[in-house]
């Protein structure tokens, strides 16, 4: 982090980009947010409006030309030192009934970010791609070296095109990629997600909870805190051209059922549960998987909260978020 | 291939294009070609021209309403069975320079016709990979489900990226995806390559061969006729949903010097070799691999010819071509 005076964060106002402005922010350094304000909204950025070091711009990031604008514009007055592209399409079925969602959101503003940087010389880019990248590998163990990739949603399918384009432009105008593969994240501001579909749908009927899929899908699940804390751990130490890290959680997971149980006995308990057939929740959606983090763990990161305690602390705040609490 | 009535050949003018066209012909398909000639030429097309079942559309396959009409007009008459994709931009070193253009022909391409390809029902889909999918990865041995995927060049990114939508597609409206990772392939009409670029320097001038690089990269070289049959044999015998082949030669290859000699013995004997330094040829040129091709041998294909008689035959064939034989 020494010597690094302004970064910029693409999706900043998304859920995890706002967690990982305020450390950056803490750490003393300038930062701007670029968002197309899609997911990601305003109110998630007040908090950092007093500060002299934070700015915003609103900006389709796969417009080319808006993309160069903007790095021109930071880079005028300091040099823009590095780059978290943390912006996509987040929600997964959407991108599977119109796959130029993910093409645009997720792939496209991958490519005019990395062609934008050429011309400002900045060279150093950290990309948040994702577990959904491996698509549907059943029982192999995910390690960051796996194949093959056939990913199963455009959404995986586009993060594994940007994370290709990242690498090619390694060879060229890039000095330093590092690819963190995300695991299933919680926290606030939850915008898509597990506990946030609950949370939603008990506000309005606290009679029932309709689970999509039989419930016995099992994942690891990492605090939106330590997902952070892990990214910003890589890279403080690791300064390979190309680095590619799966972050996530170190445990067996906990399964939908639990997640449902947890959310109705903490806002609802008079709730009925209500399962599907399926062991899967919706097209595109991976049912269980055996994430390897073992590359993390040698560089000496460890999460703070297990599976079960990120999804507790989470249900609390994600109630909290949706005025259930 | 049997009940297989029509099929569409995108990049069908290109170099493999119009070997993979001749071959279906003689098997009976009838057969359009889709292409935009931007290498493809349509005098490479002019065989077939008196063939009633042969037709040819000029398109920019990128554009997704071009495409649109291409596959909605090519299905009113009969059912369009399948759709093999070949075209791409070829000129790796262009598309380091600039990557809008793999990202067009190479990426774009596959995006509009997949999603094409929804509304007319046409559910089978042969794509040309790459090995220059695999990047740089040094001594390992390069199997389908070789990771990680770090591409060195913008068209084995744009490659990678096709690669992964299709697959996500494959989730959704298209029922087979079968993906061919092709190797260095030789003969005519040779659009681009090492040996057309040393035929065509010494046509300029016989007096001596510039060879980009030391001479001591080794590489497999696949004839072109072995690629096609390798292709039509996976096609008549996999029924997996998502397919993925190396196909490549089985041998060690010839190094750049063994072609650089063998194609000035053949047109300029007299011609004195003059070699680089370094043992890679360009920014994105990889400079071995070591190619696995078993999955595609458990199937019971073998290449007729070597490396070493592939690339024979084709420097035969390319002098041929260029007027130096």
């Amino acid at each position: 982090m020494t010597g690094t005076n302004q970064v910029l964060v693409c999706g900043g106002a998304g859920f995890v980009g706002v967690n990982l402005v305020r450390v950056l922010l803490s750490r003393g350094t300038r930062v701007c947010v670029a968002d197309n304000f899609s997911r990601g909204s305003r109110a998630n950025l007040r908090e950092f409006e007093a500060d002299p070091r934070f700015s915003v711009c609103e900006v389709d990031l796969a417009d080319p030309s808006q993309v160069s604008d903007l790095v021109g514009q930071l880079s005028k007055s300091r040099p823009l030192d590095e780059v978290w592209h943390l912006a996509a399409n987040s929600d997964i079925p959407a991108g599977i009934a119109n796959p130029n969602i993910d093409l645009k959101d997720t792939f496209l503003t991958t490519v005019s970010l990395v062609n934008a940087l050429r011309s400002v010389g900045t060279r150093t880019v950290y990309f948040a791609s994702s577990s959904a990248f491996y698509g549907d590998l059943g029982d192999i163990e995910l390690r960051e070296h796996t194949g093959p990739l056939l990913p199963i949603s455009n959404y995986g399918a586009m993060k594994l095109a940007s994370e290709a384009f990242l690498s090619a432009a390694a060879e060229s105008h890039l000095e330093q990629v590092m690819i963190f593969r995300f695991p299933n994240v919680v926290g606030v501001p939850a915008t898509h997600g597990v506990l946030l579909d609950f949370a939603r749908k008990l506000r309005k009927d606290r009679s029932h909870l309709e689970v999509l899929g039989n419930g016995t899908q099992r994942k690891g699940y990492l605090h939106v805190s330590d997902l952070v804390t892990a990214m910003l751990h890589l890279h403080d130490t690791v300064t390979e051209k190309r680095a590619v890290f799966n972050i996530g959680a170190v445990d067996a997971g906990v399964s939908v059922r639990q997640i449902a149980e947890g959310m109705v006995a903490l806002v609802a308990p008079d709730a009925r549960l209500e399962f599907g057939n399926s062991n899967r929740g919706w097209v595109g959606d991976v049912p269980k998987f055996h994430y390897s983090v073992d590359k993390l763990l040698a560089t000496g990161w460890r999460p703070v909260l297990d599976s079960q305690s990120a999804m507790t602390r989470a249900m609390h705040e994600v109630a909290r978020q949706e005025g259930l609490l």
